[in-house]
């Protein structure tokens, strides 16, 4: 059985967020992302594929289209395919995002 | 900007498993399920989507294929295309799951 348990997984760098993958299929990617203090996701779309973030630890400034919330944990987020989204950990503690993502981008030839 | 805060919207029956949704678009739906003790999912399988849960609150004993493991909170569970899996509650705490299936089943036509 596929089982990850993200407080051991969970990682930083001083250089920029880590993204860790949890899970990989042919309809999804999981992954875990860690943003120190001052770390983001810029703002970026992707125009087939809906992306999920629900915050595990910290607070984030989430950007979705033109909107702009901050979220803390339990809270979850939808960025729907076609609109700009981001994320910014612009508080004094680490951020921990749980993040999928389907269609998986990754996949280029799906079945 | 969708953003759902699952601690506002859980709920429980007496009856059975309570699910919430959270989002719905062409490529996925996310829920909460919510579980009182003795409540489960039962076994089933979907051949074309792949699920993954996520342990919000309490002890969940979790089936996938012909594996086995009790998750507490903060393990995430994935159960590919093809397997059979499912969910109890044989705890004595409620049991609070986020749930995230890809592709979404109730959209018959995809684009």
């Amino acid at each position: 059985m596929q089982v990850k348990f993200f407080t051991e997984l969970k990682k930083f760098s001083p250089d920029k967020m880590v993204k860790i993958n949890l899970f990989e299929t042919n309809n999804l990617f999981c992954d875990v992302y860690c943003l120190e203090p001052q770390q983001s996701q810029k703002l970026h779309t992707h125009h087939d594929a809906d992306k999920i973030y629900f915050v595990l630890e910290g607070i984030g400034h989430f950007y979705v289209g033109e909107e702009k919330q901050t979220l803390g944990v339990g809270n979850t987020v939808l960025a729907p395919a076609g609109l700009q989204h981001g994320v910014e950990n612009l508080s004094e503690e680490r951020l921990v995002l749980l993040v999928v993502m389907s269609p998986n981008p990754n996949v280029k030839n799906k079945a």
